[in-house]
């Protein structure tokens, strides 16, 4: 294996759907997915991981809400910050004016999670592409 | 737990030291760290585990070497490229310009892996510090 080098720019710059992460590159059993993001996901949760969002441009808000009391609230994540929904959060990310997005979670983890609200066609629901 | 947003930069004006990565969030059992980095790190392995890279700003560059034959490479990660060091590859991450980076790999991994040159004072061998 020789690996090289993958500027995010490029790889982002290969594809054009929406809400449709691809697989940039793995680290150990977890993948690093980018995507290109606007408007609305859907509500989902994964119950048996968190998930790492870094805002690469643009701005993603991702509306949270904890099963046990029931209360909603909201994030905002300019470019360059972070964020990790913690596993069993029902979350729903969306972008009203576009964004790019690189996530960490475990190989195999679905895009709409282990529980999730019906998915329209804007919404891909995979464990990833390959670029 | 009522997580907040990171925003890298800011997480990054906190400290100066260099090549003293911070824990800035974990994902499952892994952590997210940054590091300020200059001049040169140690050759180094993690016998165990794969180490991403993303670069935020500067360049940084990595001497890689494989055990098995001895030959030597280099990989150049320009802003906004990511790189991940296979297990077990010898590598020495160096910085002739500076650069400030971004690392994820399980919680616990040693900033000079399990096997390593003799380090210098330039160098914090750690598991990660908290922000």
């Amino acid at each position: 294996m020789n690996p090289e080098p993958i500027e995010l720019a490029a790889a982002l710059a290969r594809f054009d759907q929406l809400w449709s992460p691809r697989i940039v590159t793995t680290v150990n059993d977890y993948d690093v997915r980018v995507a290109k993001v606007a408007g609305e996901h859907v509500w989902h949760a994964h119950d048996h991981t968190d998930e790492f969002f870094l805002v690469l441009d643009g701005e993603l808000r991702i509306a949270l809400r904890d099963g046990a009391d029931a209360a909603q609230r909201e994030v905002t994540l300019p470019r360059g910050a972070v964020f990790v929904v913690p596993r069993g959060v029902e979350h729903r990310p969306y972008a009203p004016d576009g964004a790019s997005i690189l996530m960490f979670e475990p190989s195999g983890t679905s895009s709409v999670g282990d529980r999730h609200d019906a998915v329209p066609d804007s919404v891909d629901a995979t464990t990833g592409h390959r670029l």
